[in-house]
């Protein structure tokens, strides 16, 4: 029996999300769906952070155990052939059994991909949000200064959330100017349902001009969903990368970005 | 009676091309269907550059003539309901009666890209060309500069060729290294048929230490298109932008580059 851990790419428009549900498709079920088929036995997986719906990966990790005997690159080759287009395993590596791609975790960064001009162009369809107007890139930025840290974030907690507190650890908020827009990363500790585009949603009603920078301190300070600006949409969001301790072993690739250079 | 230029950005993967052709999906006739619904007239436009079956464009030209009175935002939020989401009108603005989105240029600028890795991640799934080994972009770079200004590149030519004559002037020929692979850009006065196309799996051939530099000069000189490398796909390849005189009064916003940063 060995623990493997595995680095996935995907877009995620076509799925219901990471997680299986019955009836509809989910990126979950088509991995263990694939995985399954080169191991010749049912395997389950635990992944990094449970994207949403419509949610993007340039980096996605999972983990599974399997008795079968297989490479790196036979998981990898295999898995692809099985996946649909739109889903690729990237990586393959064996890990220690006590290895978990969800609490081995030490930090997961996510990216907020904002086109901004008139009309969204068909190469970005479905893969980043378009706002017509221009933004305040500094007062987004800013933002971020009153986000970082530990803090209770139940203004930017989706309403379906199972977590049992809204403590988490804000590590990184990065607004960057690009030649069409603005990418937003994030990095925490780990993230509440929906906390990414709340977050980036009162970002925006900052960054127009339509609510000050102390006022998205005041929404995080008053713990409470309803002050927060509507959540950003989820075609603009990747998860990005996942980061381990370094005594787990892990390896990893760098994770696709197509924005750089 | 008005003479309009459009520029239109589109993934050319679900079509057989830009030029209508029957029983197949063209870019072309679905970009002639919008507008002439708009136009409530039939409409016939004129392209900068007939892309070749699953290329992309970043910005691509075209113009027509109309008798409709209608604003450029109303040609450009009308047509974009009409059209699927692959394909999208960015702008639009009127021109002299003797403006020719082809014959008015006097450039056109194509992007190739190149990912390397073990495997294309689903992100660019049809949107680059996956190359598995390292490539040797000052090489690539070098390739260039033995195929830089006006020569006859029958060499690159396709078969389907239609053009009078194989002499083009090549005026930038540009290989970038980018985080994940390698962007090339190439600009010429106009591009014979495949032509981009041939020249990168050339350069490719180079650049992946199967030719020499002097090779990808001799294929040029010999004028023999069974001298080339196999033909890149077209996946990678993206019409960037195209040039217009500046008296010919075009204001076309930054082609799209989902690349820069």
């Amino acid at each position: 029996m060995r623990n493997w851990l595995c680095a996935l790419n995907y877009v995620g428009t076509d799925y219901a999300g990471w997680q299986r549900q019955p009836q509809v498709a989910s990126v979950q079920a088509e991995v263990e769906k694939a995985i399954s088929a080169v191991a010749n036995e049912q395997i389950n997986t635990v992944c990094a952070g449970r994207t949403d719906k419509g949610v993007h990966a340039n980096q996605q990790i999972i983990n599974f155990s399997s008795q079968a005997n297989r490479s790196a690159n036979q998981w990898v080759a295999g898995a692809n052939t099985h996946l649909p287009s739109s889903i690729r395993l990237m990586y393959a590596q064996t890990v220690s059994r006590d290895f978990s791609a969800r609490f081995s975790a030490r930090s997961r960064w996510y990216q907020y991909r904002i086109y901004i001009g008139e009309c969204l162009p068909a190469v970005l369809h479905d893969r980043a949000l378009l706002h017509r107007q221009p933004l305040n890139c500094d007062a987004m930025q800013q933002v971020g200064s009153y986000w970082l840290g530990e803090n209770d974030f139940s203004s930017f907690r989706g309403s379906g959330c199972q977590a049992a507190h809204a403590r988490r650890r804000l590590l990184q908020w990065q607004v960057q100017k690009t030649a069409t827009g603005i990418v937003i990363n994030v990095c925490a500790n780990a993230f509440l349902q929906h906390m990414v585009r709340n977050m980036v949603g009162t970002a925006i009603a900052v960054g127009s001009g339509q609510k000050s920078v102390a006022w998205a301190r005041d929404v995080m300070l008053a713990r409470d969903r309803t002050k927060a600006a509507a959540m950003a949409p989820a075609s603009g969001l990747y998860l990005h990368a996942v980061y381990y301790p370094s005594a787990s072993g892990v390896t990893l690739p760098n994770a696709i970005d197509v924005f750089a250079r």
